[in-house]
C-alpha cells in the first residue's frame, strides 16, 4: 500500500461527510423532516438498483450508481441549489465547477479524474446512464413529494408548469416510469389541488 | 410495463425511506449529531468505489456496492442495534430474520429474493464481497470516531479490547486498510486516552 495515496483517499472520504449536512427541499416520508443529499443520493443508488429494466437504453449498472452517489458531492462546497430556485441556478454552474476542482483534486489523480468525469457525465446528460441518472434525480423527490401530499411544493407555492418544465427531460432516461410517475405522483397532487395549474 | 410490478417497486422504495430515520451510535465527522444508517450506506458505497483495490481477494464490485446499500434495510423494521450493545445483539438475528421476510416480501419475487440474497451474503461473512463490505462497515465509523476525537467512545465508555473485538475480522476483507484504519483511527485514540485499555 502506497500511504500517501491511501491518505488522499481517507481524505476525501472525510471531507465528503460534509454531504449529510447539505440539506434538501424535499421532506421524508412522513413529513418529519426535509431529507440531505447523502440520503438522496443512497435512495437514487437504491433506485437504479431496481428500476435500471425501464431505461430506455441499456445501462451499465455499475456506472450509473457510481454516478448516483457521487452527482452531489460538489455540494459539499457549493450548496444544494433549489431544483426551483431560478437566482441560485444563475450562479450554480460556475459554484459547482469550482467545488469539483477543489473536491476531486483531493483524490490521487487516476481516481480525481475518475470521479470528475462521472460529474461530468452527470451533467452533460447525453449517455443513457445520465439520462437515467437524471430521471432518477427527478423521480425521488417526485414520489416524496406525492406521499407528503406535496408539503415541499406548498411551502414554496409551486405550480405544476414548474414541476413539469423540471422533468421534460424525464423521459429521456425512462418514457415507462415518467408515465408512471406523472400518474401516481404528479396527477393526484393537481387532483388534490396541491399542485396548481396556472388558471387556477 | 407491468403496473403491479411497479407498484411494488415503488412500495419498496417508498418503505425504505424510513432507513434516514434509523439512528446510529456514530457522530458525523464535525461531531454535531449522529448519523443514521442511510447516510452510513452512502458513505460505505462511496468507499467501495474508491477503496476495492485493498481487498484480500478481488470483488465484483457492483454487487459490493449493492451489498453495503442494501445491508442495514432490515433495520427499518429491527432497529439498529449498537456494535458494543451485548443485550441488544442476543435478540438481533432474530428480529432481523422478521424484518427480512416482512421488507423483501414487498418486492417483486425476482427481486425480493436477490435483495435477500445479498442481505444473506454479507450476513454470512464467506465471499471476498461480504469481507470487504463488513470492513467497510467497521472503518467508517473508525474513521468518524478518530475525527471526532472518539466521541461516541467515550459517551458509552468503550474500551480498546471492545474494538479490537469489533474489528477481529476486519482484515479478511482487507489486511492493508486493517493496518492503515489502526495506524491512524486506533493508536491515535490510545495515545490520547479516550481509548482506554483494560489495565487504564
Amino acid at each position: 500500500m502506497n500511504r500517501e495515496r491511501a491518505d488522499r483517499q481517507f481524505d476525501f472520504l472525510l471531507e465528503i461527510d460534509k454531504e449529510k449536512k447539505i440539506g434538501r427541499q424535499t421532506y421524508l416520508s412522513d413529513g418529519s423532516r426535509k431529507e440531505n443529499d447523502a440520503e438522496h443520493a443512497w435512495h437514487m443508488a437504491i433506485m437504479v438498483l431496481l428500476l435500471s429494466e425501464y431505461s430506455n437504453e441499456k445501462i451499465d449498472v455499475l456506472r450509473t450508481v457510481s454516478m448516483v452517489l457521487a452527482h452531489d458531492l460538489v455540494e459539499v462546497y457549493a450548496g444544494d441549489t433549489y431544483a426551483f430556485d431560478e437566482k441560485g441556478k444563475e450562479t450554480q454552474r460556475e459554484r459547482e465547477l469550482e467545488a469539483a476542482d477543489r473536491l476531486f483534486g483531493l483524490l490521487p489523480e487516476d481516481q480525481g479524474v475518475k470521479f470528475r468525469a462521472l460529474w461530468d457525465e452527470f451533467e452533460a446528460w447525453e449517455t443513457p446512464e445520465a439520462k437515467f441518472a437524471h430521471a432518477m434525480d427527478n423521480f425521488q423527490p417526485l414520489m416524496l413529494n406525492a406521499a407528503t401530499g406535496g408539503k415541499s411544493w406548498q411551502e414554496h407555492g409551486i405550480h405544476l408548469s414548474q414541476v413539469l418544465k423540471r422533468n421534460g427531460d424525464s423521459k429521456l432516461g425512462s418514457a415507462e416510469l415518467w408515465d408512471y410517475a406523472y400518474e401516481n405522483f404528479i396527477e393526484p397532487s393537481i387532483r388534490s389541488g396541491v399542485l396548481k395549474t396556472d388558471e387556477a
